[in-house]
């Protein structure tokens, strides 16, 4: 199986949740499934994250690409028809920057159409909520906790809370894991 | 144990290498250590990831603390007495920033005189040579791979190739591991 997993930038305050990210990557080489980390060529405002105080503009991109294993790719430019699944980690960058993106909202319509799984974790559920449907995960079980996973068949879609439910990277860890491991073996 | 974890800024290229940090982390929260990032305050060129030439300036201590799990530490206000054993995953800040710098120096030789553990990966080994001594590791065996680590008992240094050794992170995680279960078990 081949993923797309989509980033917003390089840490949680004005990009993809990094943990999050590598955890991603971690499961997915341990499975031997291939990946293309992809980025929208933007600008937005960057944080400081020793301050967590507003400062300054960062290309969304560029700051993906410290995270992208050496092959970021432009999210306008990807075939999405190589992919077999859409994986997205949280940070506050999904809210920040993708939320009114038009490409981010063909992206995920893409892969929601096509019936192919996407696979959330944190805040990457009001983006699912925003660009595929508002009643995804209605039924959402707020118990799961970080080492669970949720399953919406009318929609395709897999949701762990990850660092929303634990600072626990190792806890963390058996919810992506769980959750990958239930689409790659499907 | 109490490990301090010293980064050098958020990317391969001028910063510490983000992969190894957080496979750092997560073995650490595996084995129930506490940690605590630090970095110094410096300013440092930086290096666009995208097109992995060099570009303006950042704060180490700043892009740090992207990686910094919300506690990242000045290394200049560290009590290093706190601390069990050190570990330095690696990236290119390591050497751009960090090789001339008289309180990584410092840090590393007060680890050092006290006996106790330092662990190094990847790009670390130039700084052990700077600043613990040109002969550690000397009889490095350059085929123990990603999933291996050395010990050099005359330093109480310990250190594992990770990405220079592979591109799997789930191998890397194996190194990373066994290096750090044999601290935290000794």
């Amino acid at each position: 199986m081949k993923f797309l997993v989509l980033l917003s930038g390089c840490g949680l305050g004005d990009g993809s949740q990094i943990e999050e990210v590598m955890l991603t990557y971690l499961v997915l080489d341990k499975y031997g499934a291939e990946y293309d980390p992809a980025a929208v060529d933007m600008i937005a405002t960057g944080v400081n994250h020793l301050t967590e105080k507003t400062e300054g503009l960062r290309n969304v991109l560029a700051e993906s690409a410290r995270i992208g294993r050496g092959r970021i790719k432009n999210l306008a430019e990807v075939d999405l028809d190589q992919y077999d699944g859409l994986i997205i980690p949280g940070g506050i960058g999904l809210l920040t920057s993708y939320k009114e993106s038009s490409i981010v909202h063909e992206t995920l319509q893409d892969f929601y159409r096509n019936r192919k799984p996407i696979l959330g974790m944190c805040s990457a559920i009001a983006l699912l909520k925003k660009h595929i449907s508002p009643i995804i995960f209605k039924q959402f079980d707020e118990t799961i906790g970080a080492k669970g996973y949720v399953f919406d068949g009318d929609f395709n879609t897999y949701y762990t809370p990850a660092f929303r439910a634990s600072q626990d990277m190792y806890e963390v860890l058996q919810g992506i894991d769980s959750m990958i491991r239930a689409v790659v073996d499907d």
